[in-house]
């Protein structure tokens, strides 16, 4: 039921193979000092640092880089990004990258002028921005996260072994990200279909929830499908356009709050697979394939007549004739039979999870409670142990 | 294809029964003289005036009032509404009621320091604004023009039978919209279910074009079927708030820019029914149910794998075993017995057209080009002849 919510999302998205012309004209409303975020360098062998660089020279802006951000952006790397924004104060951090770039460029933006410890405000205590905010703005590579068009940012802690996300309220979100669905042409395929699956998940952990009627869940059907479609010709031809411009577009709306109104969200493969990138530093859309299917085949019963709409409006397996455990049974085979095709992990060894491990991951699995259910530390161990 | 565009709605929903307590909160950012535009005192008697009237005294705002907005709203009225904001210098304009009442509230914002003829600016010439624009906000009462959430607004010219739409730019879009479900039910039936149709024509005029594979036509399958979910609920219970509150979402994505996205639009519906209102002041949801199966049989032939699609993905059409025109047209059969159901008017002559008037309507009708087919001046003739 859609009862009382707020919806705000004042994220500018410039779209298309030209949108890279529009950077200049949007910095211009920023100060002088560029902050340049970047990841391991991938961006300076395509050539695009070197187009961001001119374009930023022709602005007659200044810039402070702060690349090596790693897929799995730490609370120490996040240290660093701290001192370079304050000391250099810098006016504009510009992400280019995927959602780790983008996700560690907003924990920058709320913690570079934060008077106490950001991990523990932000991340322990999940407290609200109260210090001056450094304006991001992002150049997309790599969908997945829509970390682009949304407030998340997910910072892993080594020495906790804790990998947490915080969501920031607008005032944090990307003042305007840049979509070229040809940047993504060339990411490597492992971490290209990782990111189709990230974005399945996405939708997955809002659409299972509640028993009633939402204009929400029939949007994500669309979304779902039209990801389905596009990840299929994606996968066989990297360089459809067709295709990867339409999952990046579904990767945006997936994330930035839209379809999650009016209802409660799920989040826990989200939170195993956060829990076993924390132990195997694993690709994070791997992570959550890897543990999917026996979390999905766990709480089925708990929410039977949404796994039965999934099957039939989703997959397209027919009813007739069949017990509903029966349908949602079929749906899931269906989802698997994708999930096999596209290359995803579809098992938690396969993401380096061995069986010592468990218990750690399970206790540092954070549980979230708007699912068909609420689940124990011992039952994600016996889901861990399900997917190994 | 989704190529370029931009895309960026800041417009703040506050959603819900209890979406009014934010008003106070939201006017604080503006100064202190409102300008409160309504209808034909509707507001007055299920008391939303006397609520909104006492929230602004609280706030210490000055109340200049404008009501006795029609539901065509007419370029005189907007030569009075611009004297009376420029007059009183208002430092905002708070829009309660329905689509006409936004849409001539944004037309008077962006009017009132206009130093040219408005009507020629912006609906003939088709003009950006280069004047100071008057900030604008709503609390809707009615829902399907989408105005509560974009730039649009339609003004009728009497004296010239033009009935036409400026889309303006975001900002000019509506600072917040307050959208509380409940406040639709006292609307009267005929009203509600022309509202519906209303929606239902903004969505399909963007569905029917293209013949590519896009994420945007996926949305739309998805809203389509929710609100003829919601609307079959609505037409036998209009307080049914999971209903009201799901068609009220629906209303203000169709039309809020999202789903054009990557699209061409169509229009020619909006465009024959806005001719006909022009000349018979019928409600505009009507004139667009009145001719849109005939327009849609017409159009069929130039876009029959939509029409197939249509069919299949949003009315369950089975197309086993069929030829594609019996498919399209049995989907057209569908949506014909749910709008008989929902009481919609399925003829020209229901909402006053005569044959006479035709050949004014179609001169009136502003031809459109990208749907499947560019129709000619007799050619929406023939389309209104058919659907007498």
């Amino acid at each position: 039921m859609l009862g009382n919510f707020v919806y705000c999302n004042p994220t500018k998205l410039i779209f298309g193979p030209d949108s890279l012309n529009s950077l200049g004209n949007e910095l211009e409303k920023y100060g002088k000092k560029i902050m340049l975020v970047y990841g391991g360098g991938s961006i300076k062998k395509t050539g695009l640092y070197d187009k961001i660089i001119s374009i930023l020279s022709e602005c007659g802006k200044t810039v402070v880089e702060d690349g090596g951000v790693m897929p799995n952006p730490t609370y120490e790397k996040l240290k660093e990004g701290m001192k370079i924004a304050r000391e250099n104060k810098v006016d504009f951090i510009l992400a280019v990258g995927g959602g780790s770039v983008i996700d560690y460029s907003k924990a920058v933006s709320v913690s570079a002028y934060c008077e106490e410890d950001p991990w523990e405000k932000y991340f322990v205590r999940f407290e609200d921005v109260s210090c001056k905010i450094i304006p991001v703005g992002s150049v997309l590579t790599m969908v997945g996260t829509g970390s682009e068009m949304n407030g998340g940012s997910v910072i892993t802690n080594r020495e906790q072994m804790m990998k947490v996300g915080h969501v920031f309220g607008e005032n944090v979100f990307p003042k305007f990200s840049i979509l070229n669905p040809e940047l993504t042409y060339t990411l490597p395929h492992r971490q290209m279909v990782a990111g189709f699956y990230d974005i399945m998940s996405h939708i997955l952990e809002q659409y299972f929830s509640g028993t009633d009627d939402n204009t929400s869940d029939y949007i994500m059907e669309g979304l779902l499908k039209s990801l389905i479609h596009s990840a299929r010709i994606a996968v066989k031809n990297p360089v459809d356009y067709e295709a990867r411009s339409n999952i990046m577009w579904i990767a945006t709306w997936a994330l930035n709050t839209l379809v999650a109104k009016g209802k409660t969200t799920d989040w826990m493969v989200h939170m195993i697979g956060q829990a076993i990138g924390a132990y195997t530093d694993a690709t994070h859309g791997m992570t959550l394939s890897a543990v999917s299917l026996a979390y999905y085949r766990y709480i089925m019963p708990y929410g039977m007549d949404k796994f039965v709409r999934y099957a039939v409006n989703v997959w397209g397996v027919n009813p007739e004739g069949k017990d509903k455990q029966t349908i949602a049974e079929q749906g899931l085979e269906e989802m698997g039979k994708f999930m096999r095709e596209t290359g995803l992990a579809m098992t938690a060894s396969e993401v380096g999870v061995t069986a010592d491990m468990i218990p750690g991951i399970a206790r540092a699995t954070l549980i979230m409670d708007g699912g068909y259910k609420v689940l124990t530390t011992e039952e994600v161990e016996e889901i861990l142990l399900e997917s190994l």
